[in-house]
């Protein structure tokens, strides 16, 4: 059961797509106070309450004993104390013994979220503008709620099957030769590998649209090249459009009247990788429709994903702020015995990027009306998405588009997936970011991965490894690095062997991760979930942080440490291990639920299939267009008859129908044996 | 067996206590090459090789797959990527089935360290001058090969019984009120205290060995009040000293001639806390002399322990790095299309502190001439401690001393402790502390600790919880905050009678845990070991990272997790398990080698005593002085005769002799039983 409580005059965000009536009274759970336009939600915890959700932010998937901001931020740093990343996910199931009940404040501004850190018995919910449509789901189970809220916020974006393949990116591929060059270390040496992303390098100027001519002399045939090599070439949008007269986006956006505007109605201009840039307003549906547009030249050339960046939207700086930042200078210089103003200067001009001040500097034009920015900040990220989406569907009806995001709001989910930033080469990053896919699942971003090997900083080859075997288990598998950090391509590292062969394992699930995710998106499941949501009357399941479970047979366990070999895992029922270290060669153990230490050397990795259940491979491949799916493996601890119900599709038609795509194989098990052959 | 190398011409750091001629050949186990001035060091590892050692660094207690560089730093984002903290201790065990060696770097500039960050399988160690001696030990176990680098660096400093009590702290308790308070506070709930901490809020404008006489208005009268009530003042005294004429200090260093030079012979000034300082030049005797002198007024007036800081030494700016900084300002002012330039802009204000262009700016005038500071560096936080400690046994010859430094150099362990430095409040840094503990005490350093709850950022109830139970074992058990950041002294917390439970323990334990800790010093034993060290043939042991032995007979496995109700912990041979949740309120459970899931709630943690082994509580007390030891429970697992040698001393003679203060304790065990009562 839904029900709204509608506070102030809510901004529509576009995250709900049942219309619902505004409930009486007060919401359930909770104690709703207001201070000034403020909105503050209480409510007193029991020691073993936990919270689930909040989507994409650091620490644990249970949130609780930390305070988090839903404020869209370009934050490089995902260190543990981070309020806020790059998008706002305000869904929570609150869960404890004979309770569940989920709840979603709706607002596009600043919330707050003290899950009990100021009192750890307490969590504190405040909306700063106080105008929001709160949500309130009950239901049977953890599972249910998260289902019932993907009803009320539409199903999630199927990406095209090709999505799902191992794709290698990094800031800094400049051109065709560039490219054909990773493509060449990887088809020479059997890593699989479907698509090469790239990064602002391609542009002119950091031009969006634009592709740098004397790099990529013939952009639709180099396209094709790619394509006969089954490689997509996957390119960058930023939001900002470079202030220049005579580059055409901007000369049409200017025409249009597109840009967001400071108060005194001239654009609202700040900087970015191009410069000076003015801002498609998202917010106006006009503004969508030319800025969807632009993407067809791309589409044209042959271009079938796209991902979209610094959308929250990140600045670096106005020059309102940088006036500001030089006199402070300038002031310092004058009085050195300041020293804790010395000690802020290098906060003065760090801290210019994504300003609070600046975002209190420019307005929308909405069909409800202007609105300042700050208002609205968290939605801008998901307007850009939808803009994309629409402009991509009404140029090509008729396929399934590739499309992730940085910055989200819930809705976006229904438009494309995301990733999870600008993450760094840190163990404690592959921790994090299994921990973020379940809160990013519940808020329906099914399509979600890290870059795998970490975005800034020098990875090592064993980190890298690690990362990867995550990966393989993740909707998108991109290996992704910063400028100016260490080339990690796999290729790159003495022990590429054990890594490519990481990948083949991803190759070899392939049809069984894609059908899984079809499942899940087609059934408003997710994909992957806290063992919590499976095993609710297990108190030890409840509280496992270091592992999943995926799809409806399947759980991992990565290894997150330096110089490991081995971990815990806590199963809670029985599974057989397929302990991996390629697409053809692992092991398989059966284990009962309880404890266990596996022994697992660097390039091993384990999956745990439920008794009774099984999982397949396929031969595998170097693409995704060339698996054998006809005859499959299939993996299990059976001992009676057992069935799976398979989802396949052509991987690219639009609106997917579940029953269309289900063909049931069925094997008959029988103890000690784990391995059958069966034809599709 | 130790065996010397001697490359270029060695600076004397006063690591080393014996006298050996450096022998011919190359050093066994690397090979060695040289570029320009740096001489480097190879060598190819096995894959089950690991490194233990350097200290005072982050990551693991297996070293291996990072790059570390030995360069005193005031650090405060100890971050897993951190190649460098406060301290070089450049002493490594490496160690696989069948090969044990310890190697030890003697030089005190800068070393880097990469341990199979390059390339997994090599470890490059680089000595960027050239000038240093390699000491090589062979033994027959990493224990011996520890034991055998304490005898050939000499013994580890023994502080006072008292400063193995609970000590409080913040940078901000400004004067007698607001001490006596937190003072109050600890006494009317029963919270135990020893000691209470001032940081640099103390001084005169944060002048060295001054107070401020509005917050003091009578310092010796306070110090005795707070004696009465058995608190011990322990302030804080940075390496700067201002300059600033008519200033006590700073009027007799110019007198005598102490301070750095610059090339032209004017003294070397920069900025830290004070403003403009000069620095001791502690490589200088005469210096040192004239600095320890100025610690006996405050002993004078009673103080009797210190800790001495920003000792890297930490320098905010110099003049030179200023001007360059605001002529880079400038021309970014008047460039504001270099986008990159202007990013920088922020680092290049943040980046003046400690900068290596201001290190080559200064000399040291030592009895081996003159030296350029940048090929020294890592020795002067070392020269401090040893300045203090010889000025405070010039005035007490006969009484121990409490002192703990910031930065260290192998040697300043027979001066004094250290303490970790300014770590956050970060879950990550409880697993961080533990991991520091063993690498110290392979140093040296016995006596030390990290700040409890977190120095920098916000702490919260249940990681102060959590930070406590390891402290309970940890020599130095200080809880400290920085300025801005949320109170956390226990009181502070809804929870605080179960942390007040929580150091009950340690006072409980207090008796036991000196023990132990004496036997180490005194033995040349580390306090504090990675399992491998004690069960090398045990492939799991080995690989253990979040647990430690402490002592002869226990095993602690602490709880840094958020939201954790128990860990994993495995057991290399039988012990008892003491499930503490105050000082007189445990479980005892015998666990069976092998590994387990302990169920902890938030005010529980684990001691593990070996079978056949037992440990002791006292009644406990309130302040160490208090605590009656003469009658004692032991707790073991025990089935026949059981003894035990307790260490016992007046707590503050010098030169405690191991043998006068042993006494047996003996017990008959039985199957069953797990709790005998002993009189001393």
């Amino acid at each position: 059961m839904i029900r709204k409580y509608t506070f102030g005059t809510p901004f529509p965000t576009g995250a709900v797509v049942q219309s619902l009536e505004a409930a009486a009274g007060e919401v359930p759970f909770f104690e709703t106070g207001r201070e000034g336009e403020k909105v503050i939600f209480r409510r007193t915890m029991t020691p073993e309450e936990m919270i689930f959700g909040l989507g994409e932010n650091v620490r644990g998937m249970n949130k609780r004993g930390h305070l988090y901001r839903a404020w869209n931020t370009d934050m490089f740093n995902h260190s543990e104390n981070q309020p806020s990343l790059y998008a706002s996910h305000n869904f929570l199931i609150f869960f404890r013994p004979g309770q569940v009940f989920g709840v979603y404040f709706d607002d596009p501004g600043l919330v707050t979220f003290d899950l009990g850190e100021s009192h750890g018995t307490e969590a504190v919910i405040t909306s700063e503008n106080g105008n929001l449509d709160v949500y309130l789901l009950e239901g049977h189970s953890a599972r249910a709620i998260a289902r019932e809220f993907r009803q009320l916020t539409g199903g999630s974006y199927t990406p095209p099957r090709w999505a799902f393949g191992y794709i290698q990116s990094r800031w800094g591929y400049a051109g065709e030769e560039a490219v054909r060059a990773v493509v060449e270390n990887h088809r020479q040496r059997h890593i699989p590998l479907d698509g090469v992303c790239l990064d602002i390098d391609y542009m002119v100027d950091y031009k969006n649209f634009s592709w740098k001519p004397e790099f990529f002399p013939d952009w639709k045939a180099f396209n094709g090249e790619m394509k006969e090599r089954h490689i997509r070439l996957i390119p960058i949008i930023d939001a900002g459009i470079k202030q220049e007269e005579g580059y055409a986006p901007y000369d049409s956006g200017k025409a249009r009247d597109v840009f967001c505007k400071k108060e005194d109605g001239s654009d609202f201009i700040a900087s970015v990788w191009p410069g000076m840039c003015a801002f498609p307003d998202f917010l106006n549906p006009e503004a969508r429709e030319w800025f969807g547009d632009l993407y067809q030249p791309l589409l044209e050339e042959g271009i079938e994903g796209f991902w979209n960046d610094m959308n929250e939207p990140a600045l670096f700086f106005t020059e309102d702020s940088l006036r500001e930042g030089f006199a402070k200078a300038e002031y310092q210089r004058q009085h050195l015995d300041d020293y804790e103003g010395m000690w802020a200067l290098g906060n003065v001009f760090s801290g210019m990027a994504n300003n609070p001040a600046d975002y209190r500097r420019f307005y929308h034009q909405t069909p409800q009306g202007k609105i300042c920015h700050d208002q609205v900040h968290n939605i801008y990220g998901a307007g850009m998405t939808h803009a994309t989406a629409e402009g991509i569907r009404r140029y090509q009806p008729d396929r399934r588009y590739l499309l992730f995001s940085r910055s989200s709001f819930i809705g976006a989910h229904r438009d494309g997936g995301v990733w999870q930033g600008d993450n760094f080469s840190w163990w404690s990053h592959i921790k994090m970011a299994m921990q973020m896919m379940p809160g990013l699942n519940m808020s329906g971003f099914l399509f979600s991965g890290c870059d795998l090997g970490g975005f800034g900083m020098d990875t090592t080859e064993d980190l890298l490894a690690r990362f990867l075997q995550l990966g393989v288990f993740t909707p998108l598998m991109r290996n992704h690095s910063a400028l100016h950090t260490r080339d990690q391509e796999i290729y790159r590292f003495d022990s590429w062997e054990g890594m490519r062969d990481t990948v083949t394992v991803r190759y070899a699930l392939l049809p069984y991760l894609y059908s899984e995710f079809m499942k899940a998106a087609l059934r408003d499941e997710m994909y992957f979930r806290p063992l919590a949501f499976d095993y609710p009357q297990d108190g030890r399941a409840c509280r496992v942080e270091d592992q999943l479970m995926l799809g409806e047979d399947c759980m991992i366990a990565p290894v997150y440490e330096p110089n490991a070999v081995g971990r815990y895992v806590y199963l809670p029922e029985d599974m057989l291990m397929i302990r991996f270290r390629s697409g053809q060669d692992y092991d398989l153990e059966p284990l009962e639920k309880s404890d266990h230490y596996i022994a697992l050397g660097l390039h091993e990795f384990p999956l745990f299939v439920k008794k009774g259940r099984f999982a397949l491979l396929c031969g595998g491949g170097e693409c995704t267009e060339e698996l054998d799916d006809t005859r499959l493996t299939a993996l299990g601890w059976v001992e009676g008859p057992a069935q799976y119900e398979l989802y396949r599709d052509d991987g690219v038609s639009v609106n997917p129908q579940l029953e269309e795509g289900l063909t049931t194989l069925q094997l008959q098990g029988e103890a000690g044996k784990y391995v059958w052959q069966i034809d599709r």
